[in-house]
């Protein structure tokens, strides 16, 4: 089973450069926005994980950057969840002009589970394994 | 006794918007670092603060742009320290652009001390009377 | 006739400072939301004025912290045209804790009218003057 | 011969997030300061740069998180050219902790030469020809 989501941005204007297209950096604030919005949808949410007393701090982020996006741009970020044997999170995003669905930019993460103590999991957490169980993946 | 410190921030790619221009919000972040810098000078920096219990958010900022600061330029951030008989922590700010030392901006921020569980001290924390003796201000 | 707009607006992971609430600067972001939501809705939006080659920079702001937002929490920013006669834009807000409706922030801000050389306009341009009649402000 | 630099960070309260660490899309603001201050120090700024009439976007990044910053932490940024014949720009990047030297997180960028009306170079324009025969890279 994939498990992906799909998420709208408006685009700020704070958020655009001088060269008067989105500034690299704030493609990753639009990642973790899709990461979140997939979270509500399959119950995998900062709060929720939280909730289970685990943290799950970014450890490896990418982005590729195809298409700018502009300041009267809605981007649309496709977040899609990537199957693994390990103590990880890890997503694929694709964001999209909404406009003409070109291809905006492409990205990756990978999380991992910590303790509120900072300590690494080595193994997933009870929550995270019956969340894969559920969800078939 | 007047306090004051001054602070030199470069501004970064990132701050400057479409118009080429630092974005206005990001004033509140040089401010923010003119007021810490004060902190670490006359030891009253957020994390001298919290290790009293004691949090200090503010309440209200105001800031008057009178000449934009570009890519390239550097500020200077004066934070003179404002002396009023409330429990609050009130700041005044002049931003300059050092090349010229034009004023780019003005402003004022206003603190209150609240306990870590987010209750409203009325009266100032012993560590800020002693503090205010210290510097006789 | 008053003119407002209501924007909802879902708070960020990355807004969130240590305390746990939304970084008092992030506001700003905001205001500039509510602002531009009111721009598209009654045609006064930055690419709308760009379009009638004059600027519109921010020369002050001021905002009021009355009850912090959070992670997890969804602003509605009220944006109020502030009726004047001088070649400026003014507009007040008010920030709400969906959830409750209680009021989080109040905020004003001033805009003035440039040309695209950064010459200040002294007199409301052209495409201002027919607004304020279209809308009977 | 390696071309090198190392620029000092001081993180920011506003850059902390509600895990009390450097949110991790800050980092990209680090890595942005540590490219820039390589410019500076080597010629290769963006305003040099654009004095040539040559955008330089990024296109690709990624970043791996070690060890997290915390609020009034310094960071140094090494930054590092990374030689490559074709019409690039590559970087790789070290952030370390400077008060024990523990590396906080790696990262590698890459640019390309735009014209102003964003048409992709495919050779290397002249003056980084220029530059790179200059320090033998």
């Amino acid at each position: 089973m994939e498990l992906k989501d799909r998420k709208e941005i408006i685009v700020r204007f704070s958020e655009v450069d001088s060269m008067r297209i989105v500034w690299h950096g704030n493609y990753l604030k639009y990642l973790e926005d899709g990461r979140e919005s997939f979270g509500l949808r399959y119950g995998l949410g900062y709060l929720e994980v939280y909730s289970h007393n685990v943290l799950i701090p970014l450890v490896k982020i990418n982005c590729d950057y195809k298409r700018p996006l502009e300041y009267g741009d809605t981007a649309i970020v496709e977040t899609r969840y990537v199957s693994n044997e390990a103590a990880k999170l890890i997503f694929d995003y694709t964001i999209y002009r909404k406009k003409d669905m070109e291809v905006s930019a492409t990205g990756t993460s990978m999380q991992v589970f910590l303790t509120p103590q900072g300590e690494l999991l080595l193994t997933s957490p009870d929550f995270f394994v019956d969340w894969k169980k559920k969800w078939g993946v």
